[in-house]
């Protein structure tokens, strides 16, 4: 049984490679999907598609219109949700996608790191799952297959 | 129409007096509610009803899961949400109170700080109204009634 | 038993004083609720309350997320939707209006003139009741209290 | 991942071929379904199938109810939605099946010239996404897949 | 706590006085609504409505369209659905308002004669109760108050 | 484009085969689900697997908790439903299915003689297309691949 | 804002005016709702309805037909639900209404003693709030108007 | 068309492989799904990936958060489900299964032992199906494919 999994959380490194990585070494009929991981095309998909904006309100409106267009048609197609909360950034995004998985009724799985606890405790109390490392978000998702 | 009002946001100051008052001036028949704004007894309830825990992973779930019971029984009697956003503090249970209303079509206001366009961009662009102010805020919530 | 009525349709002129008066005279039990009626108000509120924006496409943006913000409280406590459609002005949010009424199992009665039932050929095909004049709205209306 | 997309719209040229051909020249893995596109056609199947109707209006409410048939059993197959708007014609079939696609969840991408951004404000704020040429809405369907 | 029931089922005789007439007996805090009991004022309220139509095939439509009006806004109002079949008339709206109370999640008491056990099995199977009387359907009312 | 569709209706004739065998002629991409169609069988399936029942009440609501379970399996699956209604035999099943057809959104074409209009007038109203003959109904279908 | 609780549990003791008595102390504007607590008249309510059944089974099914109607009744009505474990019985209709309540969105409080934890803990999991004592419950409601 | 099917209940002893081997005998085309049956790794799998847990409780609650995490996967790809219910055992979460999937529509076979007829009944009653043997449910699994 093939499952999609979609990968919520920060664009800023390359932790996606790390999960998907991990599934084909273990061999994991797992197929990813997720956000924009180019953040600078993430931040300029508006205006690269719709031409200059007045100013940065209406340039991130618009990049984020495309985002969430992006976000919505992916996670709707997708079994399950790993979001992953790290020390920097702001991450309402990942916030605001992991509410919408549980909401959803989407399988949800979030990583965060020690020093987060408390900050997360609500989302936390909420997730299906809570790890800190992506070997335990693995190690879950490899679960399923046992 | 009286209508129902869930005020999502962080529980540091007292912005929501500030909500209640002006609607109460307005003659808005608005009834507001929220999360426990004594934020001591906020982190405290867990312990304060299950009694002490092994540490403050277990104290802080403890603590969340009363927080949610609470959060998800006022956000299904609500008609509206306002959201709000500070430049101060983590505010992840906003995002995610927030996505939930989203998704459970409660009509949603987001108020945030122009410091935080870039930030909040996909919430707000997925937000029914975006306002900067509490009284931009009121502002709408006056214009169902005109 | 107290119903609420949505009125969907343009507020270019007053035909939903003629539906309250109807109601009122009939002793029906209902309570109307719908747009903003004041046209210019309507097109004006994003402006009169999130500030000068730097074109029409904002400023028609901006009013429109205040508008639809007031529409979905409003539907979403409504028991039945009535859409009025006329043969002035393009009416593309009484479509969107009366399909989304449709999608959320409001009861839905379709007043348009005998002229345009070519294109409302499949909205019309969809509603629960189609007729040509707020006398046969209130008929129907009145004929739940029978 | 295979996606498929409605194309909701006026039936009068042939817009869908050249969606269809730069999805083709992008090699993306889309699959298009839509409605009728023979006008005639699509004004005749009631009376087709059903045989001749009394008057227009029945002649409209047949050929309408196969129509929409049709249109129920594509849109809900489909994982995204593009509304395209043009000049002429009423097109309420097309705000209804773009009102449709926002209620049922399908992200809606809504093509509209300039000179309709007045009367489209409220169905455009609720779109995903507003865009002004086929070419930006491939462009939004094109990064998906990035 | 006051509950809302609608009664389904032919309207021919006049059995619903008796169910209210046995709920005020037993001074139970139940709210009664269903069709219009008028058999000739709902076989004609389309043409009466509406005006003469071309033959009968469009006469029932016509009357139909606002019985299913009136029945969708009364039936999304009540809590419980009695549904009462006899052995005279095909009452397949009888059937269509029972099932759509399963789909709708509204708890169903069917009232059946011992002779329909047979053609009715699958819709009984699929009700939450099933009695041969009304005296009995009322004593399952009843029981909520216990 | 592959669908799947759900065959409501009698079983003491084989109907479906002509349905079927159109479709085939048609070279249409569909498959075809339905009801148990040996009558007997479909009728002494409880008692078959659950063995004797105390007498015809519980023999019939043996077989019809079968009958269901693999009704509610197929129609889940099922992307349209055509409903049949014969002059012989009460169908209430058949408008069962019908009526949860029209609750679950699966599109739904009806087939009845003219002598069953005003009968099923409240059931035709609701659903998507209504027909006299099992052409009309393959020529609907067929009209998803024009 | 008065919130009604649905009193899910055995009704072989009176811990439900436990409850209720706490609540009256405490001044909370809730109102409970339950399962009939008279256990014989529970187990004969099918018989005392529908006559006498064949055997233990069919008495013991048009018992719970009647029990289930009363519970799907009231839990739909209700905003929250507490389920009580205890050492004795089975429990199972315990545990099929918290998990109803859990499928519904009904917030959920699981009160069970320690002895349970293991046996109860894929529930405890999915339920908002696990307690070990009746006071703790209480506390938990209270919390909401604080 | 190949189906899909989640087997709940006790992991003691090795059901599902006569579940399995009698469906591959039948030569049905049946997928089946389930939770963890080794019960050992199912009670560890908290602590086997979160590390040691302060005491049983929360060794408890970790375990089953990923026992959870996979039910919900697996239970949302799933046409039906079977529940068997035996002797031994509290079998809490497999009452909480079958009820998740009578509110999730999933159609449920229940398997139970004469012996647990009463403590079983309002469970059963709402069951699709309910027999004593995995050959009697093997019997209405193939039945779909008659």
């Amino acid at each position: 049984m093939e499952l999609t999994v979609y990968l919520a959380g920060q664009i800023h490194d390359d932790w996606r490679n790390d999960v998907k990585a991990q599934a084909k070494e273990k061999k994991l009929p797992l197929q990813f999907v997720g956000p924009q991981e180019n953040h600078e095309r993430s931040d300029n998909i508006g205006e690269s598609i719709m031409g200059e904006q007045p100013d940065n309100l209406y340039r991130d409106d618009a990049a984020s219109s495309i985002n969430n267009f992006r976000t919505q048609v992916l996670l709707h197609k997708s079994d399950a949700v790993i979001a992953l909360f790290g020390e920097s950034y702001k991450q309402w995004n990942t916030a605001m996608d992991a509410s919408a998985a549980i909401q959803l009724r989407k399988p949800l799985i979030l990583i965060r790191p020690k020093s987060l606890i408390h900050p997360l405790k609500e989302l936390s109390n909420q997730a299906d799952v809570t790890v800190e490392t992506i070997d335990q978000a693995l190690a879950v998702l490899s679960y399923i297959y046992e």
